[in-house]
């Protein structure tokens, strides 16, 4: 008789924004004429720029002709795309990566999930609490993080690094020794960066302890400030301990395309063997490539025109983050983030929890945000805004928002 | 101090399909004149058709468009899609499969590698031999499948169900139980088929045992007889017992497309668990959905136009079977499959290795194929070579190995 994999079973709820999405289509069947405002699940909302439709309509051109149509693509990526990723991502910040060290694939969530799979089950990972959910979700399922405790809402093998209004919501360095460090920033859900400085320390950690540090950088394109590093090969030694996974999702409104990638040096080794070859191994084995219409839709976000075209759909969501910033500050909530990054974190009024906050936003004034219990403890008492909305239901939310007798 | 995998290290070699690759890619960077023809991997060479075209450029466009811009898909693919498949896949040969038991994925290659992820590493596992790759290899990686014995090139713990010539290349029912079960019809790489009779066996076999049927039909379009099933749900009891695999791949020429769909029927329950809520939650965790454009393009692969202009392009790739089939024949040589699929599967002349064949073939009239032992030991001693590539080529390659003086 088949045995299930039990470890999906000691997961406590589905994935975070499955239940939002139930939650919020639960309302909406109730209240067909209310209007909802969606600034829960960080999703985009402006189209895709000039440049990448027009290289998107000439790709599927090519697919349409014997001469020009491409089938199964290389296990790593075109080369035309990791050419015009390493040099643009990490050539022109002065980072050594070479296009062979870059595997593109379908968008970070699934590179995010998958990679832990090229470590053995008794590593012991730390994250950021908190963190982007797919990371601890991914360890449960494969069997990495112990039993999990209702009360704390905790893993026993897991190693969570609070990242808190005391420490400025950046994690310090943990007590206990991690194999895997999980990093995400600009951070999701807070939208707190670390400064270069910062992040050396975590390098020189990582290479101290032996630890690998799997570096989230899906929201670089949001960063202003100039001592906030875009990668972490920015940094002095990251080379031989860090994996750094990328997005075209939100510096390029990809949530729909699907299009992301992973970079692993060739000098980031366990004994002889480069972890690099694993995952090589893997994305032949287990994976068929982004497809060749996607790929050039990638290519186009590094041209002249989409660069362009890009900076200013930055811009856009950057000015709804200023204006979801300032709108509650005004009105007289605890806010941080939305200056690097597309995320506004927020203390609930009073003592209301996290969902508590969310279903009050919900029912009272249809604004749809995510709960930041969701991301982990610490986040618990906190809600997470985004600014992928269209400006004005962003405002409108905002205003909405201050309506609220809380 | 971070521990890899170490199952990824007890792979004996790379991917089947990156080894052929990089040989030939030495052959061809040494012998820039000649003019290879690749008939090895199973990639489609057709562009795609009209009606998908116009279905892409649609939904390019939309993208373009805040109105009709899409984000994020849903968990388990759009409605229109899944609704297509339901009615054209299923309903229509008798299949009770609704829409929500459908999970669309980018590809096959993907969905068979990771189903194994839902099940414990305790379960045991059968092939048939020689198959696709994908199934054992992802098992390694996975630990479920025991220590490599280098001579006889299979794994201890799992249990090989040979497919030879004596059995008309169909497995028999095991001697050993299994609990989960991979079969491949229109199967790759013999070509073979089983009739619906033969399949019902199965069935009945994996209800009485309690494994579970993981159905590879990813050939299912080329298939001609009336008597060999589409769907494995076509044999009664299915539903409690089998995973159906399909792929827009072969059927429409998605190879650098990327679309496939893994049914899991609701009724299929490991005591009172679904094995579609697992699948859910990993496809709601560890996946992000196949993009709107390529889900758009999958769609029309239902339409009037779109079955019409398919259905020539699988008989063009068997006139090349057909080709090839019957003008090895007349060279002498044993052949077998073609009929109902787009590979002829045949026994190397005298006492050659597979990979012998392959070497001669290569170096000799430059004409790729794919060495049967790849797929499995019992697939020593023969070779594979596929209908998908174009008429002037598949003719041109029958014609040079006929030449060859074996």
């Amino acid at each position: 008789m088949f045995k299930l994999n039990e470890n999906y079973l000691k997961l406590p709820g589905s994935y975070l924004f499955s239940t939002i999405g139930k939650k919020v289509n639960a309302y909406s069947a109730a209240h067909p004429d209310k209007k909802i405002i969606r600034l829960g699940i960080g999703d985009v909302t402006q189209p895709l720029a000039p440049a990448i439709i027009e290289a998107l309509h000439s790709a599927v051109d090519e697919m349409g002709h014997a001469e020009t149509f491409h089938g199964y693509a290389p296990d790593l990526g075109y080369e035309f795309l990791r050419d015009a990723i390493a040099e643009n991502d990490y050539r022109a910040r002065g980072c050594d990566i070479s296009p062979d060290e870059i595997f593109v694939s379908d968008g970070a969530k699934c590179d995010s999930s998958n990679i832990q799979e090229i470590f053995g089950l008794d590593n012991r990972i730390a994250v950021c609490d908190p963190v982007y959910p797919v990371y601890v979700d991914s360890n449960v399922m494969a069997g990495r993080t112990g039993t999990y405790d209702k009360n704390t809402e905790t893993w026993s093998d897991v190693i969570y690094m609070p990242c808190t209004a005391a420490n400025g919501f950046a994690p310090e360095l943990p007590k206990e020794t991690p194999d895997l460090i999980y990093l995400c920033f600009p951070n999701n859900p807070t939208g707190a960066t670390v400064t270069k400085a910062q992040l050396q320390e975590w390098v020189d950690y990582a290479n101290r302890v032996g630890a690998v540090i799997i570096y989230d950088a899906a929201y670089e394109a949001y960063i202003s400030d100039a001592d906030v590093p875009h990668s972490i090969y920015e940094c002095q030694g990251a080379q031989t301990c860090a994996i750094e996974l990328r997005s075209f999702s939100k510096n390029a409104g990809f949530t729909g395309v699907r299009l992301g990638f992973t970079v692993i040096p060739k000098e980031l080794k366990c004994g002889d063997v480069m972890l690099h070859s694993l995952w090589a191994r893997r994305h032949g084995t287990k994976y068929n490539g982004a497809p060749y219409i996607v790929q050039r839709a990638g290519e186009a976000v590094y041209s002249e025109a989409g660069k362009e075209q890009l900076k200013q759909q930055v811009a856009y969501y950057m000015k709804n983050a200023s204006y979801i910033y300032n709108g509650l500050k005004e009105a007289g909530f605890t806010v941080s983030g939305g200056v690097n990054a597309p995320y506004i974190w927020l203390k609930t009024p009073g003592n209301m929890t996290s969902w508590e906050f969310f279903d009050t936003l919900l029912e009272n004034v249809n604004v749809v945000g995510t709960p930041g219990s969701g991301f982990g403890p610490s986040g618990e008492g906190y809600f997470r805004l985004t600014a992928f909305g269209s400006y004005e239901n962003t405002v409108e939310a905002v205003d909405r928002i201050k309506t609220l007798k809380l």
